[in-house]
């Protein structure tokens, strides 16, 4: 998550995501308040939050004790990625990998994160910022660390994540927001091949918040105005979030 | 592993599968010396061992850093199953849950152990030894801690698993020692329908050796010939370790 003066900002779409994961995984949810008093002690200026929840400590074996789960909530440096990407776009390419199917824990944002590792492992030019994988009908999913909207005709659409995939809070914040503003923006399965069709493309993340797509093998974007409405209403709900905490605090 | 007197038995099988688990997962493969002058060093007496190789200490996010990998030797209390089991043989079931596929890491012993938590946390009863896991096509594929065989007509034959599933060290000792008795046993495609039909049914283990299944729905089985042999080629290639070890520190 991103922190800002020891909030959390997009803090009830990752409070939901933990809650759905928490049931998913069979472990004793984390109470809110304590959850927000330790952001609030790690992060007290601005920070990259992450919280895990473990099932606890036990032996071996696979077999999922009924024990306390261990929480951990820790702050690291805040993201600094260059604000030409916001502004200008990403060049992202697409992964070799292909997502396994698991409906079981589809969406879910688990500590398996393997694919992601050996996802992001296949590149290593700095300039390419994202990598795009699919599964193995050959459908879009998602980034390595960011899902992915399209806009066409303006409409947006985002891939179905009921195979694989996480269902990312910042994802859940953006279609929440374009419902807000009457944006159509459906949840399906896209294929790969729609992707270079598209007005616009671009990335969301919590960390990124939304970055337009500019390119893609041969394709060539320039940020689209459903994109910069996305990170407009991303900017206010933040600005909005401090201004409620700085009043509070007062 | 299950080691004894400082040894691991079987190690020739657990070092393969660490040598191919690195060389899939782009990890430096620690030195065999080291490891096992450390397993002598954790487990002068009977213990279960594990070997843990990590990408090495690094920052947030996916991307694959090189650095030195971490490298974790530990003993634990050594297996206490009853003797019984490996006597009269288990009863096991069928999980509901449906492997996933990812044949760039399908056979490896990876930490993305989620499927194995949630499928052996889908049942309590302590009668049950063991749960069988199978694909979305429905072939199937291992047991949540241990690879399966299965004998009909004086032949063996246990699930190919290039797909999913792990290939264990114990499975692969026993392909090598029924290879050497002259038993066929053919690693291919098997439908979960064709264990009811199997004349044996057993499962390997690093730490349960060969388990004959006595139990699986409304079947039973009592332990067959092969099942008896495959024990009895465990237990002579482990003594002659120990005696190898023996005269060595002679």
């Amino acid at each position: 998550m991103h922190a800002r003066a020891g909030v959390a900002l997009n803090w009830k779409h990752h409070f939901r995501r933990l809650t759905a994961d928490c049931e998913m995984l069979a472990l004793a949810l984390p109470d809110e308040r304590d959850l927000l008093a330790e952001i609030a002690r790690v992060a007290p200026e601005e920070a990259t939050v992450k919280i895990i929840v473990t099932r606890g400590a036990g032996g071996r074996g696979y077999t999922p004790l009924r024990q306390p789960p261990t929480r951990v909530v820790a702050a690291f440096a805040p993201p600094n990625y260059p604000d030409s990407l916001r502004r200008e776009g990403v060049r992202i390419r697409r992964c070799a990998l292909v997502l396994s199917e698991q409906a079981r824990v589809a969406g879910a944002k688990t500590l398996n994160r393997l694919e992601n590792v050996l996802a992001r492992g296949e590149w290593t030019d700095t300039d390419v910022r994202e990598g795009l994988l699919g599964d193995a009908a050959g459908r879009l999913i998602e980034g390595t660390m960011s899902n992915v909207f399209l806009v066409k005709g303006g409409k947006a659409a985002t891939p179905a994540l009921k195979r694989c995939g996480v269902v990312g809070a910042q994802r859940e914040r953006v279609r929440e927001l374009l419902a807000g503003e009457r944006i159509e923006c459906t949840e399906r399965d896209i294929a790969f091949e729609e992707l270079v069709a598209a007005d616009e493309v671009f990335l969301t993340g919590s960390l990124i918040g939304a970055w337009p797509v500019s390119e893609f093998g041969e394709r060539r974007w320039i940020p689209g105005p459903v994109t910069r409405r996305v990170q407009a209403l991303i900017d206010r709900q933040d600005a909005q979030t401090l201004e409620e905490r700085d009043a509070q605090a007062r």
